[in-house]
């Protein structure tokens, strides 16, 4: 499990590159025409950082979740299932005895992926035996951030990681900085709070990269234009942001 | 600003050897007898990546927090403008026209490390004129999960990132699994919590190395007994650790 940061080759660590050339094979599961762009933006690192090219490429369809499902939480696991079984045939199939496997993550790979949750699955059924290795990368949340030459929590303050799923609950409680991964439905615009700076990013890394931050009571609509136009033009948009409360509601106590 | 990594030199990108080649001068900040080895550590990276070693390296003295203070958030700030003082001066004295100067930064340089706020205090104060860059890197939590062969988030659910400090008061609402950064008292153990599972790592990424996991109440003396021996031992110790609830109070409702 190699992570290659967020969508810049140059984000691949040394480390990840001696990795990517002890491989044999690499799994790259295929989501459709949308994610295309993402499948030869692997291929190119595999490319540039492989220096004696006698690895082999094993594709496979990754399965789709229910979104129509009600049981949001039913229809992840039954997902999850789908996928460790996908990757129980790979390791089976496609890896010869003592040899290396390996997938491709964007970011850093232990942040809302879901891959090693399922190789844990895998192992625990037993039905095929190997070990794995998690090799960390530079996350989507980092290049946010170092992008918007921002710091992600303020002096001695939490930070919460979340989806746009559950900010549309409200802005969570106990924190003044939240930053939103998943969010397909631009959730930022809809909360009530009044005091939020938002420091938004899409393909980020990416020649495509598009930053916009401000107050999002200026920006909202601003982002939500350009996000669906750059949806629109390439066919998939993959963005995070941070929210920040300027009137802080933690403060530290005295003493 | 360079992010290197979590203490591998072979965490650092291929983006971030490209900008160590084009520095001029590196700011090394001198924390005292018990932070040599971080101060050799990022010499070791600057041996090994910098090809045509024309650099210079100014080292300054790190001016210290007052730890004894009552008021901690004026103490932290205190110590904010102390440090924008150096790295003031740093960029007037040691950066010619036209030139680059370069700080280091250990893991992700946007997570509670506080070098960006200060050089955007300097830049408001307007007293030198200059513009940088942040390079992100392998933060210590990616590394920490990766190591531990974990994921960071459960399906769907936030994580909250948080200090010792903060942990004091209690296991954070709304979430099952929290990151404790900056916590010399190892916190989880006062936790009055009976369904914690810990990951914690020392040192990571480096040949020193510690890994523990487990429920808290059965691994808290030993991290506490290893952490203090290893302090002991090195005259530092930096460590980090995940807190996952086993029995979650934030199940997704249906529906």
């Amino acid at each position: 499990m190699i992570g290659i940061g967020a969508g810049d080759p140059e984000q691949v660590t040394v480390q990840a590159i001696r990795k990517l050339n002890e491989v044999d094979v690499f799994f790259l599961l295929d989501k459709g025409q949308a994610k295309e762009d993402l499948v030869s933006l692997r291929r190119e690192i595999l490319d540039r950082y492989i220096e004696q090219p006698s690895y082999r490429v094993a594709v496979a369809e990754d399965p789709q979740r229910d979104r129509t499902a009600g049981d949001y939480v039913g229809a992840v696991r039954d997902w999850h299932q789908r996928r460790a079984d996908v990757y129980e045939a790979l390791i089976r199939d496609e890896v010869e005895d003592g040899g290396c496997g390996a997938v491709l993550a964007w970011g850093d790979p232990t942040l809302y992926d879901n891959i090693i949750a399922m190789l844990n699955t895998v192992l625990d059924r037993g039905t095929v035996e190997f070990e794995f290795e998690v090799i960390p990368g530079v996350s989507s949340i980092a290049t946010l951030t170092a992008r918007h030459r921002t710091i992600l929590n303020q002096i001695g303050k939490p930070v919460q990681l979340t989806t746009g799923r559950r900010l549309a609950r409200g802005f969570p409680e106990g924190v003044d900085d939240v930053v939103v991964m998943l969010d397909a439905h631009c959730t930022f615009a809809e909360l009530p709070d009044t005091d939020l700076d938002i420091y938004w990013g899409a393909y980020l890394g990416t020649p495509d990269e598009i930053l916009v931050s401000g107050p999002v009571a200026e920006v909202a609509d601003r982002i939500r234009t350009t996000r669906a136009e750059a949806r629109a033009r390439k066919g998939w948009v993959m963005d995070t942001y941070l929210l920040r409360r300027r009137a802080s509601s933690t403060e530290e106590p005295p003493g």
